[in-house]
């Protein structure tokens, strides 16, 4: 591709030049973010693709307009190669993790209370805005920079490449679950879980509830994925598109709804809503592009009591809790690994945009590209 | 009016003809409900007038299409007069509450588990179909017939003026913040409680928020009734058209918004929901017309994770709790008695749609309407 980077002076990464070629990225060297007390710097193995890394690379026809050049990418593994002066959790050499979240201010009720992806100083792995006005850069790249507590050990017995889904995708899934999934059920009753949509992140939410001893039913349009449900650890599949029926044949059943489908255009939401039992939850954790509106009006809500909520990532306690469980359960993201290029961006983004992906694709062999690994 | 109605053959009530006249109810006799095994006949004392009453009337308008005529209201205190057989809760001479809901099976898991509002053979107390095509018809009546799992002992220290708001306003602002209140929350700090809309459930709401122990705030649109706010436990007032930095100002403070306004046209959902702490709840009890929805995308919830639901009308139990709390912390409904006609039907029908009330139209003198109140 190129020279290898200069690091530390700078760093290198495939950005996104014009939300029009939302797609094409292209490489770039950039300056770090200034180093602070609790900064690490990884130096990038490998990254997935997440759906926000489109939807962010779309600008104003994704979430919103966006600073460029942006470099997305936030399922990012690498290992350590310096450490701020305050560094505590990690030392140069480790393996490590970095999900969406780069930075919280630690010190507010919400940050105390390990909910500090709710922290309004939150400031994510890419497009976020420090306070002295840098803009993150995510994981398309030869290196990351970020505080500490968003980074974390990754058990060897996880490889790398499944590793990265779990940063974002595995976390954001897997924070609703264990919030949601109901603990005081009577004795003998087993909690039921519906996951709406088998993709990036439902092929883990299948695996992750299925862990947590949830019957977990994976709903679809058609049949296409029944067998890689099961295969995942679904106890059902309802494909809504042939099973008319179904908001009949389910009613009252289910503790909580996890909606993973990207768009909810075309989602009988009245139907996932009438599934749920008294007072449960249908909680979103894809995201749209920033026009997509509910269409539920109060009385959608009326037979049950039922709510409707959205997740976002999970705190530093969880994506700990979770990468136990992985381990302990033996779950791993489907991946498919690309080689990172510019041409390897280009087809893998093209491709997860058309949902042609089984289930995550993961950028490898960043050494080669940014002459990084050398040590 | 008339002659004295000729029980039990026959009850007497003031019956929307026409939702085009949803404000001019005529006098009309009609055949009862077949007397089931475990329904009791009320001759109604007085009965409350609900939003829910304007919003059926309406038809199309309002919540859609009603059975003609239609004698609506759901706020009833009476005396018993005849007990079914298998009456075990009332005997003849009872003073006695039905609220909205007059039906349900009473053996399925969500009446079982005291979620009998929700169970789906429920029929509301006007406008319900039962299982043989009889229609409910309500409370602006000489009578109504229910079945006695719904009606409610009056503790004597409550009059019936005052009682009978309780019976639908009262119970469906008391399930929610029952449920939703906190009561988990680290040693020393007080539960939080937004009232939105001071109506005849806001009044309501307010008192029973406060007497549960939260913290009580009521946000409406302009300060013309803060006063009345403070006089009913309120703890703050945010007058949300002139303070225009509320939103900021109340951040992360609130565990639940209760929206007790009608309508939500002009609304800053997005505000309100950011007052709430992390996974806080806003929760509807107020219905608007059908055609009106939330404008609301799953990203609205993901600064802290918050839920948006509804809650429908509560449970025999926390009927019983709430007069027991009533009666405890000298709750009492604000009420404008109006003797039932045509006339006073028409008047207060009119007035409340124009929110000319403070804070609950009760009719009264049925006896004379109806020439009842004879033994």
């Amino acid at each position: 591709m190129s020279a290898a980077v200069k690091y530390p002076e700078e760093f290198a990464g495939f950005a996104v030049l014009d939300t029009k070629d939302w797609n094409k990225p292209k490489y770039i060297t950039f300056k770090p973010k200034k180093l602070d007390d609790h900064d690490i710097d990884i130096e990038i193995e490998c990254c997935g693709l997440c759906g926000s890394d489109i939807m962010t690379a779309m600008g104003g026809e994704g979430w919103g307009e966006i600073k460029l050049p942006q470099i997305v990418g936030h399922e990012i593994i690498g290992k350590v190669v310096h450490v701020g002066p305050k560094v505590t959790h990690h030392k140069v050499g480790d393996r490590v993790g970095l999900g969406a979240q780069a930075f919280s201010c630690l010190s507010c009720r919400r940050c105390e209370d390990d909910n500090e992806q709710y922290c309004n100083k939150s400031v994510t792995t890419y497009d976020g805005t420090y306070a002295d006005g840098y803009v993150s850069q995510g994981g398309y790249a030869s290196h990351v920079r970020a505080h500490e507590h968003f980074c974390f050990p990754i058990p060897k017995e996880i490889k790398s490449s499944e590793a990265a889904s779990l940063c974002c995708a595995g976390l954001t899934v897997f924070s609703p679950l264990k919030r949601y999934i109901p603990t005081d059920l009577p004795k003998g009753e087993t909690p039921k879980v519906a996951i709406l949509g088998l993709g990036g992140l439902g092929h883990l939410a299948v695996q992750i509830s299925a862990a947590l001893g949830a019957d977990t039913y994976v709903f679809s349009r058609t049949d296409s994925k029944k067998e890689h449900a099961l295969k995942l650890g679904a106890k059902g599949f309802v494909a809504t598109g042939t099973e008319k029926d179904w908001a009949e044949k389910y009613y009252d059943q289910f503790d909580l709804v996890l909606n993973c489908a990207i768009s909810l255009s075309g989602v009988n939401l009245g139907g996932f809503l009438s599934i749920l039992k008294v007072q449960g939850r249908f909680v979103s954790v894809g995201l749209p592009s920033a026009e997509e509106k509910y269409d539920v009006a109060p009385i959608t809500f009326f037979s049950n009591g039922s709510s409707l909520c959205s997740s976002n990532l999970g705190s530093r306690k969880e994506m700990l809790e979770l990468l136990d469980l992985c381990v302990k359960h033996d779950i791993r993201p489907w991946v498919e690994e690309v080689p990172i290029s510019e041409e390897g961006c280009n087809k893998a983004l093209t491709k997860a945009w058309e949902g042609d992906v089984r289930y995550r694709f993961v950028f490898t062999e960043f050494d080669k590209a940014f002459g990084t690994g050398k040590k």
